[in-house]
């Protein structure tokens, strides 16, 4: 396997940054993952743009490449993959060592790929069964800390989120998601993933704040509004979500995954779920299989 | 200049990890930073400590090699360092990329240094001057987020704090530490560093829970029990430290350096300052350069 790392293409085992690289000292990098359909990446732009917003964020406005499209490209192609996984990450590189930035950057640009055959219309799913998702201590760091929008390497809150999973899990329930909610209570998102639910015929989901705004999120709100299916945002508690006539989550890779059950409670997915499932496959057909079929 | 990467000396221009080593993906990594005064790091026991609990909070409880303290040494002798700054971090390594940690762990043990002249009785400081300090609107990351007493590669929240200096500095106003606010409003910590101040004869610093409890702090706290002066930890505004006779922050590099201005506002040394930083400075010379002279 072939990865691209500040401009060149490296095998795997040789694809290295420097300890110093501010993105192994303190997580200082911005990333995106993607998919990659036929050969092309689904909502690439969006994907970009937000990079670039981090980016932003973290003070570092200009370190995305303008050639990234061209990188991701010749890493699929050197693999010979048309279906994958992609995730590019862009660090603020190596500095001197003090932790205040300096304005000059040299980032380190990374793009990573591992096949991922496809769901879509005919093919099959990432996961093998609806998630079982489970409500977690760890709550999501607030957007005062580190502004909830950017999309960076300092995901151990998450990682913290997953691990209280291992503790709760045994031979007959093996939770595979974990459930964050903010500083106040309210649900805000899985750790890898943002969630909607159905109620009474709306389709719900955590408002921006206190989430990070995924770029599947936004595809399923378009999807949803495009078919005149009333869609709110707003603050919801964990019973409003238990009480839900369907449920799901997404994220590029795992695109919508309905939600089994939740601390143990059934919910499952249901018509609108799975609607909007066929709805999201036939985009990807259109907007990434249209030129190579 | 030689670091020691997973139990190798390496020219600096060599030390790499991994791209896909979690320490770079996700920052999910465990670091110490400490000083050596003539070939002798202080406190060294207190920062192993201090890094066993952050690896056990990161679920990698057996990731601390037995050895160590002989690789940092191994490292300040290939260097031919006796006064320096050393850095320890430890990564939960390379793993199958999915966010969710692996219980087998193989670390990344990464040691740095780098010359660090000593400050001491007769020595210099690190700091040129006492600290200019300002307040920022970046908020501490809460305890229930991410543990607050572990100390790891995700150093993104100090790092936006830092950065809201670079947008506050002027020709005239150069800030060169920001002090975080926890989400309740009260005073935390600055961005690297502990702080304390002295109001009415007693010496006043932020409670643990929303601060990493600093080794520099842990001894300043005990310096000034042990000459029995009267020490508070609770819960401050700002106001009190800009109304505080004395104030200073703490860290390893640092050691104690006086607060010229917070937010503009003239506070300054005094006495039980430079009493402290005395303690501190011959409690250095008593435990690291016993041996060497």
């Amino acid at each position: 396997m072939q990865y691209h790392v500040n401009g060149t293409l490296r095998d795997r085992d040789e694809a290295t940054v420097s300890v110093d690289d501010r993105g192994f000292r303190y997580g200082d990098a911005a990333f995106e993952t993607c998919r990659a359909y036929g050969g092309e990446v689904f909502a690439w732009d969006r994907h970009v743009k937000r990079l670039h917003r981090t980016c932003e964020t973290l003070g570092m406005a200009d370190a995305v490449p303008d050639d990234l499209a061209v990188r991701v490209a010749e890493t699929l192609d050197a693999n010979d993959f048309e279906d994958a996984y992609v995730r590019v990450s862009v660090s603020r590189g190596v500095q001197p060592g003090k932790l205040t930035p300096e304005e000059d950057v040299d980032p380190t640009v990374v793009v990573y790929v591992k096949p991922l055959p496809r769901g879509g219309v005919d093919g099959e799913r990432v996961w093998d069964d609806p998630a079982v998702v489970q409500s977690v201590q760890t709550r999501r760091i607030p957007d005062s800390a580190v502004p909830s929008d950017a999309k960076t390497h300092n995901y151990l809150n998450g990682i913290l989120a997953r691990l209280e999973l291992r503790r709760a899990s045994n031979e007959e329930y093996r939770p595979d998601e974990a459930l964050l909610r903010d500083t106040n209570g309210y649900v805000a998102e899985g750790a890898t993933s943002n969630l909607f639910f159905v109620d009474d015929g709306v389709l719900k989901t955590p408002e921006t704040g206190s989430i990070l705004p995924g770029i599947t999120r936004e595809v399923v709100i378009e999807l949803a509004e495009s078919e005149d299916f009333p869609v709110r945002t707003g603050r919801y508690t964990p019973d409003d979500i238990r009480n839900a006539d369907e449920a799901f989550l997404t994220n590029s890779t795992w695109e919508l995954r309905p939600i089994a059950t939740l601390d143990g409670i059934e919910i499952g997915g249901g018509p609108l779920t799975t609607l909007l499932q066929r709805l999201y496959d036939e985009r990807v057909e259109r907007r990434c299989y249209a030129n190579s079929r």
